[in-house]
This record gives structure tokens, sequence and C-alpha cells, in this order.
């Protein structure tokens, strides 16, 4: 085992040799023109010219880490998160119960922490200039459809009046609070954010990737693009698996990267879902075939009823993160 | 001394016992009206129904932190960045050297790192239907024309042909990779984000503010509203001071509130500094005249010469950072 993870709820300490963040990939261009005009933007200043042409910094990404001094498994967990998300996912739970960064911390790994090109502190470009298209920012109503915190049909603005599973491990109460932590996403950049994501594999070297949702992808992409140094893929729910030639998925094979996906319950009459997962399922399959590692955690199937999208946020986070420690500690060498 | 600060470039390990993240604030808003469409929004999925359409968490504030097992300062530290950044001000710096965060937790202050309403992991909201204007970027000619990192007619596009000051702190060689830091802001939302900052601050109880630039102006207007929570303001090259009664410019001295404003170097010819700095000043001369507190440092005139608009990310970082640390030890009790 990689370490003592954390008992539900309670806090453990971890010393750690440093705590920061960084940008990485992403390149510079020249916006030309615009028609200037005035504002104030900081309170208290007097207005000034706002010339919204010149050079800026677009497609980067942005990478928090906190090192431990001694961290008790050799690879670092990168966590990757999902559409519409940024880092924030493996933080805090919605319900302020600690997340997936700390209990990883507390077991023994390195944690890197990212905000996918497009979102929170990568930032977004202005568009439709620099960025094609509008942002997509998801509402309650579409999180209620695809995230499976309740029945289809019992959603409701009003939180008294929603229905939720009755075996269901999302922490109801707080399903507005999560709201908050939604951010816009773009269609179309697929390929730029699959670019920083990859040069974030090559900048840290052997590691090991917890992806969720959109970033699960991405994750089993990574992993095609440097099979050498992505150890292993743990992806929450992944909106799908990775386009790779038949050489490509050899050496997947011969590098022995493992994969470990983790479905949660409630999937009925969600359309949507069973294309993703045969897709999954069918990624899953060229693996196997061509000699590689692909495990599926099905987790009612395994007396885990009740998790929804979020199985980090879920009630039973902590449970589904130390399965992930053992998986990870039993599995990766 | 509230610890033993880290000597330059050299890290110290530090043992936390809580390291998260949540969001504060805002409020949930329900837009109609708006036509769907459909878009492939994850790489690998199928093309899904988009309706733009329901219910948005807006205007929350995003706050990440880090508690020391047995911090050996009373009250944790609060970092807020500058117009156009995020909490990622407060990490590496962009040649790559350890940041306020860490060198403030080597030092034994628990540190809260937030990104302010529309900025980073807050979130920007669908605009013009939520959010008013225009998203603001700033250019790196207009950081360039406002930073300080060289004379005003220094810039050029090419990194080697820009003229940096001579006896400049800037790290020059990064300017571009800086740029990577920069998110966009919008006008108008200085009473939300105010709103925002006074409830982490009611949240977080007794504590001290480090601010920047923008912030500078919402640290002092927060310490107005709860002078009691706030024992301290330290401000770098702030953007205004507070707007106040005269009975609670008497409140804030009456609390103690302490005040130091930080100020770097080559403000001549700048006449947005200058409206700025005598803004500053005038609020300076009412806490002062109140009977309060409030200092500032001219670091140039202390005899360091050389800084920029960012003295937590020019070379001499670690240096003034072991100055704010050890002010606020000497100080705030």
């Amino acid at each position: 085992m990689a370490g003592d993870p954390g008992r539900e709820g309670r806090l453990m300490t971890f010393t750690a040799k440093a705590i920061g963040g960084f940008h990485i990939g992403g390149r510079m261009v020249e916006l030309s023109g615009l028609p200037t005009y005035r504002a104030r933007i900081a309170k208290a200043a007097p207005e000034f010219e706002i010339d919204p042409n010149g050079r800026f910094a677009i497609e980067q990404m942005y990478v928090q880490y906190t090192l431990l001094a001694e961290p008790s498994f050799p690879y670092p967990v990168l966590m990757w998160h999902g559409g519409g998300q940024t880092g924030a996912t493996w933080e805090d739970t919605p319900d302020g119960r600690p997340g997936w960064q700390q209990r990883f911390l507390e077991a023994g790994f390195d944690v890197y922490c990212s905000d996918a090109v497009e979102r929170g502190r990568a930032s977004f470009a202005r568009y439709p200039e620099l960025f094609e298209g509008d942002p997509i920012f998801r509402s309650q109503q579409d999180a209620w459809g695809l995230f499976r915190f309740g029945p289809l049909d019992g959603f409701h603005t009003e939180h008294d009046k929603r229905t939720y599973f009755a075996n269901g491990q999302w922490p109801a109460e707080v399903t507005d609070q999560y709201q908050k932590q939604v951010v816009a996403r773009w269609a179309g950049h697929d390929a730029i954010t699959q670019a920083a994501y990859d040069e974030l594999v090559e900048k840290v070297g052997p590691c090991v990737i917890i992806s969720h949702s959109q970033s699960g992808a991405f994750s089993t992409q990574a992993a095609v693009n440097n099979p050498d140094m992505v150890k292993a893929v743990v992806t929450l729910e992944p909106s799908g698996g990775a386009d790779a030639t038949e050489t490509q998925m050899a050496a997947l094979a011969a590098a022995g990267t493992r994969h470990l996906v983790i479905w949660g319950d409630n999937f009925d009459g969600h359309e949507r879902w069973a294309i993703i997962r045969s897709a999954v399922e069918a990624y899953g399959q060229r693996v196997d075939k061509a000699g590689g590692h692909w495990l599926e955690w099905d987790l009612p199937a395994m007396g885990i009823p009740g998790n929804s999208h979020f199985p980090m946020m879920d009630r039973n986070s902590d449970l589904i993160a130390r399965m992930v420690q053992q998986w990870i500690a039993d599995t990766v060498h």
C-alpha cells in the first residue's frame, strides 16, 4: 500500500516540500483592428482607455502541484477534470469533505491538479476573434440530465421539490453549491487540449493519470501518445477512448500501461451514457486484443450502489479513493 | 518572527493538516429563450443537443487553502490577486522560483489563495445575457505600459528586441511566460466582487489580507467593512483605497487594523500611476487623520531598487516576502 489512507471525514497531516503552480503549452498571437474605448476597470481608479488589440497568450494549460517531502509512491498522480469543470473537482467535495487531492497526498502520492486549456486559471481567449464559437455553460438542468443525481424527471429549481435516487451517494443537499464549480467550455478544442496535456506528461515524466469524464478520452490518448510515461490511467466515467493505430495499440501493450475504468450507478434510461459506455467498451476491447491491460469496475456490480457521475464527490468518495490507491499500489510498478 | 523563512531559491518543508478549495458567494439565475443547437463537446463522444438555457450559478468566488498542522502565526493570510490575474499570482514565479504561497507556508502562516468573482476557477458567466459588457483581456502591450517591466517605449513583440530597466528586478526573460497567467476581467463588477470578498473574510474570521493592484481597493474596503476581522492589510501597489464614512474611519482606527502599502520603482513618466498613487495617498491621509495606522514602503527609497508592479514575482520576491513576514510578526498581534 502506498500509504495509510485517512479514515472517513478525518484529516491526516502530510509534509510537503513544495506547493505551486505553472502554465504550460500555448502560443502568442496578435490581434489588431478592434476599436478602443474607455472604462473604469478597477474600483476607486479613474477611467482609462482600453485597447483590445495587441499580443496575447492563448491555448495554455494551468497546473498546480503539491510535492511531498517523502512520497511513498514512485510516480506522481496527475488529476484531470471533466468538461465544464476545473481542478477544483479534486479539492473539497461540495459538502465540504476532503477531496481526492488531500486523500492522495495523505496516502503518499505527489499530486498535480490541472485546469485544461480554456478553463479556470488556464483562461479562455477573446472570441470570436481567437476562439471560434460560443462558450458552452452547463446549466443545472443539463447537469441533472447527465450526472445522475436523481431520476431524469426529478429536477426542480427548488431543492426541496427535487427527487434524488433512493440509493444515491450524491450529496443531494449541495447540488446548488456544486453548480458554482461549473465553468464554460468550447467545442472543437480537442487537439489543442490534448497537445497541452501531452506536454504536461512529457514535463512530469513517469506518472499515473486520474481522469474524469471529458478528460477520460484525453488521458487514454495521452497513454497512447506517451506509453512509456503513462504507467496507468484511472478514469472515472470517461467520455471516450483514444484514437490509435494498431501499431500504437501494440506499443501501449508493450509498455505495460494499466487502465482502470470506474462506472457508477443508475444508468437506466440514459441514452447518452449507453452510447458513451459502448464506445469506451469498444476501445477497451481494442486494448485487450492488442495484448494490453484493461479493467473496468462496475461499482454496483461490486456491491457499491448509488454512485453518481462524480465518485470523487459522492458521499463514499473516501472509499473509492482508498480502492483506487490500493489498486495503484498493487498494480503499478 | 512567525517562522524561519526559506533562503533564496531553497525550499523548506512544511507539514499541512488540510489542503482544499471551495466556492463562496454568488447566486442562482435562470436563462430562457435562447435557441438550442448541436455540438460535439467531448473528444470521441457523439454530437448532442446543446440547450444554453437553464439555471446557472453566477458571481461566486473560488478559494483555495492550505492549513498547517501547527501554524506559528495566529491569523491566516488571505492572498488576493490583481486585475486580469488569478490566485496563480501567488504560486510559482514565471521564472519558476517558489511563490509567496510557498514562502508564507514555510514561515508558518495558513494561506488562503482566491480567484475573484469572474476570474479563473470562480468562472465568468454567459454574456451579454448574464454579465454586461465585453470581457477585457490585457494584452502584452498594455501590461508593458502598466507593469513597469521596462521603459514605456521599450516594448517589441520579439523578446530580444525589448528594452528592460537596467536596475529591473522583473525576470525579463519570462515576460511571455508571465502573459499565460492573464485572464479576462469585466468592468462594473466592483460591488459583487466586494460582496464575495467580504463573505470570505466573515467565513475565515480574524485574518491578514495580502493584496495586489486591483484587489488593493477591495482589501482596504474589506477592512472598513469588517474592521474587527481584518487585523492587517498588506497591499502591493494598490489601485485605490476604500469608500468609507467618517464613522467607519473611526471604527477602523479603533479596531487597530494595520495598513502596509508597498511601492516598487521606475514610476517616472507613468501618468496612470501618478493618479493612482495620489488617490491611495489621499486615502492613507484619511486613515491617519482618523487616528488609524497607515504605513507606506517606497522600496527604492529604502535602498531596494528596480521592483516592477509584481514584487511577488520579481527576482527579489523572497526578500520582499521576508520583509512582509517580519512586519506582520512585529506589528500584528
